[in-house]
């Protein structure tokens, strides 16, 4: 019998802003970072498992912090028992009325929960040798909806309407499996588009992009509506009438004015425009998709958790659904998105970039097709070429697509050496920086 | 010139677990504590400034780490200027891209600036010598509008709309003020009504409410429908006919459970039913609205954010708002809070009880009496009587009324002997208790 026997955390930066990767509106210099967790147990293989909040810098030692104060909910306690009921652990930290009340169910203790399930499901695909897609694939699907929380879910979404849709995902599996490991996923790439690049780099990278295959590029917009009419007209240029260009204003935006400053980029036919409020804001959202057709509306890496998604899907607030690995209460509340998805009929496109959400979502997105939505139609996760070299198993994107993961586990687990150079702020990487926390 | 030259924190907690306090639905076994701020200055007179954070128990420690994380941003700057631009202080720590990532604006991050932007109240109510609540009231409306962050409000409310709202609840606010400190403000108590409680104890704290002054009490429910209605019975025969009874579910609920099981509850003529499920969910909550007419619905403690109100109060989802002085960023977000409630006429009753939160709370809503709304009809704060003896100033409430608060600052500071006999877990109120963190 093995048992889990702590946690190891790290707080690894990355000096994203020195170079202006990862520049939009909302953000100008990101350092891209991970509260990084590897959840040790004392199994005679040396069964761990590794999990992280994705953040951009000042405060990811907050995140850590929560991600330590979980610790005392795993220590002790029957690895196989855990791993047999990962539903119930996520019901269990989701439902600590202690812990929700520094949420609830938002935030950095959410997130930090996310980081715990994700770091457990890592494990359950290692001990099982299965990458994560294919154990979540395989599951049948009344397993399948016992790992869902269904709390403040049954206007919308109950058990059994869950279990028929998983049903009816079920059918052609192998199938569909077999035709992801010999085709991948499809990607889009944001390479191109950070706000602080400049024009020739922009063209260069849109030409880059499409040579490398990918059918969708997404520009950064919001800074100011000159530069963004230069910005698209010279990427429209660069990739030609075939490609799709996303549009992604990270927030930015109250209402009237996203309503205004989309209607000036329509002309360049964007295939969505992105986060063009308030996360939280469903009715300005929904405001903005009647006020914007026929523009696509995308939104969800900052939604919260699964009533917020709901909510989006009620309002009819969005065309495209975008989850993220870290934001919400790990694969367990990401099944619960899926579903909501599957059930409105709106398809999936990953949030991903930043430090290891390729490598962790692309599972998510590989479960949904084989098991779930059974299509790639419309669907692609989104594709950032930095910093995969940190990964022990890094994702592979190759002529647009994403390539399924074969090694054991969730693709979450960093280099060693990566962890020591960036730990922050002490790590090499660090050392002689003037920084704040 | 003086300068802030850092931060004091502490973890302090209260074992109230151990009686039952603060029992609900939701919350079980909660130990009341506070992630303590101190802001110290080197001006000559000594000032300081207090704020905190509002938890119940494990994850205490994550909170104080969030507002640590602030430090920087304050440390060394000079008082007056920052004093003189709260401001833009609020906007400038709500929009920082970094700390913005851990919420963005919801959970631990953004609870940690408002204690932060809290105790630089207090601070600037201490250095005009003025309780908070007539330092706010005698602000020139413009001097208001300049508080706040507009954000995500402009579809409901533009700062031409605030300033309007201000300055017709200008007009007579010295009587308002003088009838305030003669009077009082109407307040509630909930000392009757925690879920922990015995039945006798109920009965007998619900006759002393009512000798006491108090015309509305509140029951906690959701625990168990037999029991509601047994408690309920008892509660209404204690109190008679002429004294309100407010029911809190404390978010216990899905949709459809909420409204049959608040069918079952009308019959005692509710004053309102409080959080009958989601704080995130606006759609399900004005879908419980519309079925449960007459009864009224409240709301407010764990919304995270102005976004969020706005959209309760656009959907229709509230007859009353409950704002919490810890939950969102400070005296400024609830400032927007205050004033979205008066676009909408909606009356507020701040949630109120924990530790220190009628302390501060209550200042917000005399200032809306004073200076914004220009009424207490229908307005009530709510009381609990517990832990008030940690504080130098407490709040105090005679003949169901809180008294306007006389002394200078915003009620926030802890006793030292408190501060230090309940520290986490090291006080000597936590010594040989086994405890978790």
């Amino acid at each position: 019998m093995s048992r889990i026997v702590g946690f190891e955390t790290y707080d690894v930066r990355f000096p994203t802003s020195r170079t202006h990767d990862g520049s939009d509106a909302m953000n100008r210099n990101p350092d891209y970072a991970s509260a990084y967790l590897i959840v040790h147990t004392d199994a005679p293989d040396g069964l761990a498992g590794h999990g992280f909040v994705f953040t951009i810098g000042a405060g990811n030692d907050v995140e850590v912090a929560a991600i330590r104060a979980l610790e005392p909910f795993l220590a002790g306690r029957d690895v196989d028992e855990l791993l047999g009921d990962l539903g119930g652990l996520s019901r269990e930290l989701v439902g600590d009325s202690h812990l929700r009340w520094l949420g609830p169910e938002r935030g950095v203790m959410h997130m930090a929960i996310g980081a715990v399930l994700n770091a457990c499901w890592d494990m359950a695909a290692r001990r099982a040798g299965q990458p994560l897609w294919r154990l979540l694939a395989e599951l049948e699907p009344r397993q399948l909806v016992e790992l869902i929380d269904f709390r403040y879910l049954a206007d919308v979404l109950t058990p059994q309407e869950a279990l028929d849709l998983l049903q009816r995902g079920s059918v052609g599996r192998e199938q569909r499996a077999a035709a992801l490991e010999r085709d991948g996923y499809p990607a889009y790439t944001t390479a191109p588009g950070w706000l602080g690049y400049e024009d020739s780099r922009l063209r260069e990278l849109c030409e880059q992009s499409v040579e490398d295959g990918f059918e969708l590029v997404k520009l950064k917009v919001g800074g100011a509506i000159a530069e963004d009419l230069r910005r698209c007209a010279i990427a429209r240029e660069a990739v030609g009438d075939g490609i799709g260009i996303a549009l992604d204003a990270n927030q930015v935006w109250d209402v009237p004015t996203a309503i205004s400053w989309i209607g000036q980029l329509e002309q360049f036919d964007p295939a969505w425009i992105e986060e063009p409020t308030s996360p939280d804001d469903i009715l300005g959202t929904a405001t903005i998709r009647r006020a914007i057709s026929p523009v696509r509306v995308a939104a969800g890496e900052h939604v919260p958790n699964r009533v917020v998604f709901k909510q989006l899907l009620q309002a009819k607030a969005i065309d495209i659904m975008q989850i993220d690995a870290c934001r919400v209460a790990g694969v367990n509340e990401n099944l619960a998105n899926l579903l909501l998805a599957a059930k409105f009929g709106v398809p999936v496109c990953p949030h991903a970039g930043g430090v290891g959400l390729c490598e962790l979502v692309q599972h998510l997105a590989m479960f949904d097709y084989v098991a779930l939505s059974a299509t790639t139609e419309q669907r692609r996760i989104e594709w950032i070429e930095n910093l995969h070299e940190h990964f022990v198993a890094p994702a592979v994107v190759i002529d647009g697509r994403y390539q399924a993961p074969e090694a054991p586990g969730a693709s979450t687990e960093m280099r060693v050496d990566s962890l020591l150079e960036f730990s922050f702020p002490a790590g090499p990487a660090w050392l002689g920086e003037q920084v704040s926390s």
